[in-house]
C-alpha cells in the first residue's frame, strides 16, 4: 500500500484539503486587542444575552460553526462530518453545537492544541476519500475556564505573571476536497511529552518542550528549516513558553528568528494586563481563522505552520500532585 | 475523487483494516460476572496498588495497551497514531497513558461510544494510507466515574433502579493495513440527538434514540436488515435503554429479535445488584475485547455491528438544567 507518511511522524496529503472559509467569534477583551479587525464577530459582553457563561460559550462555538458554513457556500447535505471541542468537562460546548448543527460528529480532546488537530485530523478523512466535506471548530471561554480549572471567577483571584489569560473565542473554518483557498498540505500529529513542570499557572513551560520536539520532527520528516515557513505559529505558549521552545529549539541546532510566534502572544498587546499572553483551544483558532487566513488569501504569506500547543492536565490530577504532559500538533497551510 | 461513501453517514472500507489483537482488564466486580473467562486480565481490588483511583485507572489503560500491542507482534515503531480516550474531566486517563506509551496522540471524546468512535477514525487512518497500525484504547473506573459524575464514592449513595454501573476496566485493540484477523469493514458515524430526557440516572433512555438512529441509517445505507448480522450490540445502553431503543426501531419499522443485544447487559448478572446494567467506557470496550472478538475468531460471528453509545452531559450541564444528547457511532466487524 502506498503510504502517505514521510519519516516518522508526518503524512503528507495527495489531495490537499483547501480550506474553503473560517469564522471567528471572539468576546470584548480580544476585540480590543491588536487583531480586532480581523476577526468576523466581537461580542459586546462575554455572557452575549445568554443565562450563564456555558450556555455562551457553546452558543459562540456555533455561531461560528454556522458563520463558516454559511460563507463556504457548501450544502449543509454535503458537509459530512463535524469535528469539534473544547476545554470544558466532557467538552460540553462542542456536543451541545453538534447537538444544533445535525452532522455525523466526531468529539475530538486535545486541550488548547483541539483547532490543529481537528484540522489535522478532518485533513485525513478528505484525502482519504471519506468525506467531501468537514466542518472544524473549537470554543472556549475566559469565566468558564476560570471557574473550572482555577478559583470561581467573581472571586478574582491574584495572578501569577507566567499565568495565560483563556480567551473567550470560537473559531471554525470548512474543509473540503475541492474549491478555491489556502490548502492543508502536510500534518505532524505530536507525542505527549512530560518535562515534570507540575505548575498549573505557567502552561507555557508545560507544553514548550512538546511544541519544539513537534517542530523538529516535521521539519525532519520533510527535510525542510524555518526559513521554508513565512511562519511557525504556536497556539498558546504565550511569552514564558514561546521563549522556552526557542530554547529547545536553539540547543537542538536549530535556529528560529521573527517566524516563529505564538497565537497567545499576538492576541492580546502589552496594555490588556494579560501577563504571559492568551490561552485555550480558541486561541490558535480566532488567530487563525482570521489573521492568519487572511495573510494566506492575500498572499503575504505562502506557506504556514500551525502548531496547535496542549496543556493535558486536569484540576484533579494537579491536586492529585501528577505534573503536567504537553502536546503539539502541527498543521502546514499553503496559499 | 472516488469517495468511499454509501449513502449519509456510512463510509466502506476498500481495504478493510484488520484486528491483529485484543486485551482487557477490569475490577473485581466485571471478573465475578458472567463473562468472567473472557477477559485477559482481572484485577485484584479497584486501586490495584496504587495511591488513588485515577492513577488506577490509567494504569489499566496503560496495562491494556501494553497487552495488545505486545499481541499483535507489531513492532513499536511501526505503530504510528494511539487514538484513546475515557470518561474523567479531560480526558486524563488517556493523556497519562499516552505519555508513558509515547506514540503520535489523537484524542478522542464520545462519552461512553469512544471505543467505537475511535475504531472507526483509526480504521479511516489505515485505509486512507495514513498509518500501518493504529493503537486503539479506552478505559473506565466506577470509583472515578461515581465520585466526577455523581456523589463522593464512599458516601455509598441508594442508585436509582434505571441507574447502571461503570465498568472498572481497560480495552485495546490493535488496527493494522494487514495480518490476519476480524476485518473492520465499515463505519456509521452518528449524529448527536436529543429528546429531552434529564435524569443523568437513566442515561440508558437519554442514548436510545441515538443508538436508533445509527442503527436505522447504518442499515439504510448499506441497504441492509438486522438479520445480516448474528449480533447487534450497543456499548452501554443498559436494560431501561435496550427496551427503548428496541422500541423506537420497532416502530420505524425494524424488528429487532435476539440478535440485538446490549454489552451492559451482557457484562453483570441480575445478582449482581447492577439495577440496569453496566455503563462506561471500558463496557463496550472489554466486552468486545473478550467475549466479542473470541466469537468472531472462532467464526461463531461471521458479522458484527458493535454500536457504541454516549451520554453527552456533563456535571455541570446537569445542574444547568439542560438535558442529555445522546450519540450512536458504529462499526462493522466481519470475520
Amino acid at each position: 500500500m502506498n503510504l502517505k507518511r514521510i519519516g516518522n511522524q508526518t503524512v503528507v496529503f495527495a489531495n490537499p484539503p483547501v480550506i474553503l472559509s473560517s469564522y471567528s467569534v471572539v468576546g470584548p477583551k480580544e476585540g480590543q486587542g491588536p487583531l480586532s479587525k480581523t476577526f468576523s464577530k466581537v461580542m459586546q459582553d462575554n455572557l452575549n444575552g445568554n443565562k450563564s457563561w456555558e450556555v455562551a460559550e457553546s452558543k459562540m462555538l456555533e455561531e461560528a460553526l454556522q458563520g463558516a458554513v454559511k460563507q463556504s457556500k457548501v450544502k449543509t447535505e454535503e458537509l459530512d462530518y463535524m469535528l469539534a471541542g473544547d476545554l470544558l468537562n466532557q467538552i460540553i460546548s462542542a456536543n451541545f453545537a453538534a447537538r444544533t448543527m445535525g452532522f455525523p460528529f466526531i468529539g475530538i480532546y486535545g486541550a488548547c492544541s483541539t483547532m490543529a488537530l481537528s484540522m489535522a485530523v478532518g485533513s485525513m478523512l478528505i484525502d482519504g476519500q471519506f468525506a467531501r466535506n468537514v466542518l472544524v471548530g473549537v470554543s472556549s471561554h475566559h469565566d468558564t475556564a476560570e471557574r473550572q480549572y482555577r478559583s470561581p471567577t467573581e472571586q478574582g483571584s491574584q495572578r501569577a505573571m507566567s499565568a495565560q489569560w483563556t480567551v473567550t473565542g470560537a473559531g471554525s473554518v470548512v474543509l473540503s476536497q475541492s474549491g478555491t483557498g489556502p490548502r492543508i498540505t502536510a500534518a505532524t500529529i505530536g507525542r505527549v511529552l512530560d518535562y515534570g513542570e507540575k505548575d498549573v499557572n505557567n502552561m507555557g513551560a508545560a507544553m514548550a518542550p512538546a511544541v519544539a520536539d513537534t517542530i523538529l520532527n516535521h521539519m525532519k520528516d520533510l527535510n525542510r528549516t524555518p526559513g521554508d515557513y513565512d511562519l511557525i505559529v504556536s497556539g498558546d505558549l504565550g511569552q514564558v513558553g514561546l521563549h522556552l521552545a526557542k530554547e529547545v529549539l536553539k540547543r537542538s541546532g536549530m535556529e528560529t528568528a521573527n517566524q516563529f510566534n505564538d497565537c497567545g502572544v499576538m492576541i492580546y498587546d502589552s496594555s490588556q494586563d494579560v501577563h504571559a499572553g492568551g490561552s485555550g483551544c480558541a486561541c490558535s483558532a480566532v488567530v487563525f481563522a482570521g489573521e492568519i487566513m487572511q495573510k494566506l488569501i492575500s498572499k503575504q504569506y505562502q506557506r504556514v505552520l500551525l502548531v496547535g500547543s496542549g496543556s493535558l492536565h486536569s484540576p484533579t490530577s494537579a491536586l492529585q500532585g501528577e505534573s503536567i504532559p504537553g502536546v503539539g500538533h502541527a498543521v502546514v497551510i499553503e496559499a
